[in-house]
């Protein structure tokens, strides 16, 4: 149970190394993991709840919290619908992903210029 | 037959101003088309084929050359699949989507400058 990684458990993050009938090790997370955690954020930031946001989406409150949580992909139009509620845009959405998957990129720059992954411990 | 538009055709850009179900007029460009643009561009550069993509990805010939047409709305574990298979990140293709959105929306914006969109021609 422990000690034990096998290769093909590539992990959007170090702390998930459960995934993947992904071909190979990976680390950058997913579309859907990051884009959720930003429309969350810019919910959170609006002081608004689930029900309001997902109400002007015409989306269900349960479908939007899944979303936010990347447990559900959301189509392309539902995220413009989203967007649009959160009166932003795709534009500021994928600029922001971008930012994130940056930040993860070079915290695991550092990390690994560090002495690596926790896989070593 | 002709001359005859239905409500259900949405429509992310100028051109094609019957859209919404969605509840507001809206000119951005949906996330899979843009993307799609973005790895067909790199794989072209790279002189490949869809097959020889596809291949790698682990995914159709068809289904890749849909994707590209932003024709089927990709699961963002094919994204990464597919990212992989032309040596990029998700990091990188998000960047570029962006890029591209605020291409149109500077070039929208210029137009608009001009004179307007041909909504008021």
């Amino acid at each position: 149970m422990t000690g034990r990684v096998t290769d093909q458990s590539a992990s959007p993050e170090l702390v998930n190394r459960n995934d993947d009938a992904r071909p190979r090790a990976r680390r950058e997370r997913l579309w859907r993991e990051v884009l959720g955690q930003e429309l969350r954020r810019r919910r959170l930031d609006r002081r608004e709840t689930l029900e309001a946001v997902a109400l002007r989406a015409a989306v269900s409150l349960q479908y939007l919290s899944e979303v936010e949580r990347g447990a559900k992909e959301p189509s392309s139009e539902v995220v413009a619908a989203i967007a649009t509620a959160l009166e932003t845009t795709l534009l500021d959405l994928t600029a922001a992903v971008a930012v994130h998957l940056r930040g993860d990129h070079d915290g695991a720059v550092a990390s690994t210029a560090r002495g690596g992954y926790s896989l070593a411990a």
